[in-house]
């Protein structure tokens, strides 16, 4: 079965955005076996996204539309495939409800405009959208499978994993299909897992392994075609031994989860509280744990010690640690131990989590930018601290760090 | 003049790579005033290539090519686009001697695979690489013009920039070039920006304005065109006067910077320094105005109260405003305003920033989800409180939040 991609919107012809939606929807449409053969941007036109609908409804049996859901004048998808399809628009009831709340909520009135979002195409299957107000449709119009989702990634991407994946694979003929299989590493840079893994990457006979880097995280896919789920994971499973002989200790997840998930899922089972003291990540450690739904449980809070000041005034570093000929600074081993067992012991918690680093663009105390150091103190059970040298913009370098952090907390509570 | 930009390159099919070259190429057409109505991604195929290249002819005067010019069996672009020109490939002597050159520097023997790099289409204009080796072509077949420009973004934007650019320049009509300009707007939504400014927006005639939506922020793109830019500048005033009118107070920046930069801009103009108090946001906040670079001059750190006991261990929140009968609660203009007076004065800044909130995904104290209050306090000038309702994903919740709290302070300090 081939698919192709169709982006609608102005802003990515205009180059405002970067098309992330279609490398989504590619490695997507891949993992379920199904070959995207091209795809095409279109602007917010309905002749020629309709010419465009045409052409790939030639060359695709799944059309695969992102973009133009909205609220605005501007957003035409539902309307042209409604017309391709000679069908009309109706309200879908849930979605109008869950807007008609959000207004009442609001105490504003539902503008029309907004009333758009909740409208899908007569006959079409409706896809909900958990992260935002336009409803998906897919359908069949004359042999060909068109899937509507929209534009903003944080929508489209929970939209195609919760029910439009479900949906196109109900129309993929019985082949014989390919599982996959997700292992997430932290604490480990992409390409020195890679080079770990070389030579198993390149044979690639039987099971392809693909790595995927995100900041602080790798993702490795294994793949194989069996006839059925658990004969597909008996061929995996001697690949994953040697994987897990090579870098088992940076393996932390066999599913596509976060880190931040695994730890607070991991002080929950164990009933253990946490907070952290923040240097140069500014909060956003503290934002990738309350970004895991439950996390209130076990994460107590912290202290963004920004400046020395904060260090000294908000969790009692010494000044001579901080400041002065011969001190160890604010980016040390002894200021990020300081820093742990400070926050771990002003909040009573059972962890207490530092990080003190440079992030750049200039230098700090003359030390580079990517330095960074990350410690863990534990209740009745002392400190352990690393240091991480990294390389990257300001963005990149917090993110490591963070990611790395939550890696340290990991290896001390499994 | 209309340009299609089609990227070659089954890398990009596959997702394993996000097409970067075509924003970049779209920002650059716009830029001299060639409208792109398409982009089209094609996988290393020949007759696919041949036919997205046919089609691409009858829908534009410009064909930006880009990939498929390397030293691979995959790399075909060059030899298909030949084909469609009934033109034979030549060498091109310079990129030759180049080969040639870094050959003999490496002392190794040249490969045929190598030298198909220096091979031009007969007839048409090279080219020049500086930073690969891949010549590049451009040429006309039957009034339409192709540009043929490497894969690698960092040899395919030098060559455009240095070569491409003047070449297209050079075949179009003496058109008034198109000039925008970006305002952008927080603590209003998409929708009511729209709604406020819909009768200029549908009246699109010799100014357009053109709305994005980000979280917590919108950006309106005035666009108009003339022959300089203070003639075009001198058109947008009167639109700028009314937008001004009825939603400047919402309008931060008529540039396309985060409402984080324009705080920090402003505190540091001010010598104003800053510290927040977050409960639902987790650290977003400080990880947002940790961003700035320059930032540390200006904000001192905060508190992360995620729970109740920290509010009341960490700033001091009365026990008895926090729970129990008839209590405010956690999410209450009362908590807020404390939070962001008690973080002031513990950290003796000049202005207490504080978020406290519902982010989902279940209720708090009976609060709906999107529930949120945001204090600002201010030394020795009280403090001022905002209460919004938003809704969506846990992720949008906090984001908005904080993107708002950046508004709240903005619209005290300018």
């Amino acid at each position: 079965m081939k698919a192709e991609i169709v982006a609608v919107g102005t802003e990515l012809l205009l180059g405002q955005i970067v098309n992330t939606n279609a490398q989504y929807l590619a490695k997507e449409m891949a993992g379920i076996g199904v070959d995207v053969y091209y795809q095409t941007v279109v602007g917010d036109n309905p002749a020629r996204l309709k010419e465009t609908l045409q052409i790939a409804a030639k060359r695709a049996d799944f059309v695969i539309l992102t973009g133009g859901l909205g609220p605005t004048q501007d957003d035409l998808t539902r309307d042209t495939v409604a017309e391709l399809a000679g069908k009309s628009l109706i309200v879908h009831q849930p979605s109008m409800d869950k807007l008609l709340d959000w207004a009442s909520k609001r105490n504003t009135p539902l503008l029309d405009s907004n009333k758009r979002m909740a409208y899908t195409i007569d006959g079409s299957d409706p896809l909900d959208n958990d992260t935002g107000q336009a409803v998906g449709s897919a359908l069949e119009i004359d042999g060909t499978y068109y899937v509507l989702l929209p534009g903003p990634p944080k929508e489209m991407k929970p939209m195609f994993d919760s029910y439009a994946k479900a949906w196109i694979r109900s129309k993929l003929p019985d082949e014989t299909p390919l599982f996959s299989k997700i292992l997430k590493f932290s604490g480990i840079g992409e390409s020195n897992l890679e080079h770990a893994l070389k030579d198993l990457i390149e044979q690639q006979e039987d099971v392809t392994i693909a790595p995927y880097a995100g900041d602080g995280e790798v993702t490795l896919r294994l793949s194989t075609k069996a006839r059925a789920r658990n004969e597909a994971f008996e061929k995996l499973k001697p690949v994953e031994a040697v994987i897990a002989e090579r870098v088992g200790d940076y393996l932390y997840a066999e599913e596509d989860i976060a880190i931040e998930q695994v730890v607070i899922r991991g002080l929950i089972e164990r009933g253990i509280t946490l907070s952290v003291a923040e240097s140069c990540t500014g909060g956003m450690l503290g934002d990738l744990i309350t970004s895991i739904p439950g996390s209130s449980a076990v994460f107590l809070g912290g202290v963004i010690c920004y400046t020395n000041q904060m260090k000294h005034r908000l969790l009692n570093v010494p000044i001579e640690m901080l400041e002065g000929e011969g001190a160890p600074g604010a980016v040390s081993q002894e200021t990020a131990e300081k820093l742990a067992e400070q926050v771990r012991e002003l909040t009573d918690a059972d962890f207490g989590l530092s990080i003190t680093g440079v992030a750049g663009p200039g230098e700090s105390e003359s030390k580079p930018v990517g330095t960074v150091f990350i410690a863990v103190a534990e209740r009745g059970n002392g400190v352990y601290t690393m240091e991480m040298k990294t390389m990257g913009s300001r963005e990149i370098i917090k993110r490591r760090a963070a990611k790395y952090a939550l890696h340290l907390l990991w290896r001390q509570i499994r």
